[in-house]
């Protein structure tokens, strides 16, 4: 039995920035389920041609290959009912595709906005060119260009977390008592800020870091152990 | 065995407009709870003093007093838990906390500045004043100062709705293959603006406009039946 994760990796290999694959990695982990992680670069198409697609994670679980970090919480859901649940029953795995939504939808574009030009830095040479590319694209400007007025920026990304700092006054974590995939969903994004850049998201005294700085304690420090910068 | 809702209208007693009411009298449907609700006017403070605050929703259930519309949805899964569950479990009552915080801090405050001035013509004499007097400290500028942009400001709105659009992609209810309170918390925002307002939120062809309407037929077309413009 053997249970891989390929899982999205710069130049330094231990250097683990895909919020998606924080996202299956922290679930793995509230399973108790033990996975080796393949580190993975964003040119290295063929390493996971037997997913059928191109981008991470890819989790292949004794042979069966499952790809999407929504569908890797669903097939760990499904394969293992009686280790701890990620979603708490049938309203939680619904209510869990709008906090996925709003992290895609509203969370990664906003912390993009403010850490994208550090992240080209950080990759492998045969990626940099890819990414570069590929960002610039979509963005319509230089990396450098939409970071640069990020000193200011960051007061709407902040506004932006609103419903995350309302939700963690009224509880411990997003999972109500302990932690769950709504947590892991959300702190992916965080993670990968946190591992490539040195640029400050939070206000010291959000409520938000503070529920950060437990997730990064979780799993005896799974994500703090993660080479990155200090928080 | 008596229950009676506290429930926020206008002049006309059947304009029932609080989005905090509507997620209380759609959990009390879904529960198959008949309840009598009874108009209530913002001034009427002394007509729920028994609840020892003066905000509606307050539910009366068998003498028992519950306000607060979270406060009463959890009130009804606790003591009703063979009835159709609001949250589908643990896990659904943690991250439904993320919706409703979502709605309060994101949604109402986006429909709020679109149609805030339309309902204050609703309102019974005695409470135009109060409302007029507490909106326009709160918004700094005049109830008509406040929508004169709508025509523009809505393109704001409507991007703002990404999260609930991407989720209604994947799925036909916020609670998966059923409604459930999460899609009780979010719909009350759009019948208070329904029940107040002509002004269009949403463009036709907006997969939320679609959702919106299967709600106002949900429980025998109990949102729909209650006065309001034409959706």
């Amino acid at each position: 039995m053997s249970r891989i994760l390929y899982d999205l990796a710069g130049a330094d290999p231990e250097r683990r920035f895909s919020p998606f694959c924080w996202r299956s990695r922290l679930a793995l982990a509230h399973k108790g389920l033990a996975v080796e992680t393949i580190p993975w670069h964003f040119t290295e198409k063929e390493k996971i041609a037997l997913s059928g697609q191109g981008l991470v994670p890819v989790l292949v679980d004794d042979g069966r290959v499952v790809h999407d970090s929504w569908a890797i919480a669903c097939w760990l859901e499904e394969e293992y009912p009686n280790r701890p649940l990620l979603f708490g029953g049938a309203g939680g795995r619904a209510m869990a595709r709008f906090l996925n939504s709003w992290a895609d939808g509203v969370l990664h574009p906003g912390v993009a906005r403010l850490v994208v030009a550090d992240i080209a830095s950080l990759l492998a040479p045969a990626d940099q060119a890819y990414f570069r590319e590929s960002r610039e694209r979509r963005f319509g400007m230089t990396l450098e260009q939409v970071v640069a007025e990020r000193e200011r920026s960051v007061e709407g990304f902040r506004r932006d977390l609103l419903p995350l700092r309302l939700t963690l006054r009224a509880q411990p974590w997003l999972g109500g008592e302990a932690p769950n995939y709504a947590d892991y969903i959300v702190f992916g994004a965080f993670q990968w800020a946190r591992v490539c850049s040195p640029f400050p998201l939070l206000a010291a005294d959000d409520p938000v870091a503070e529920w950060r700085s437990r997730m990064l304690d979780l799993f005896g420090g799974l994500a703090r152990a993660t080479p990155g910068h200090d928080l």
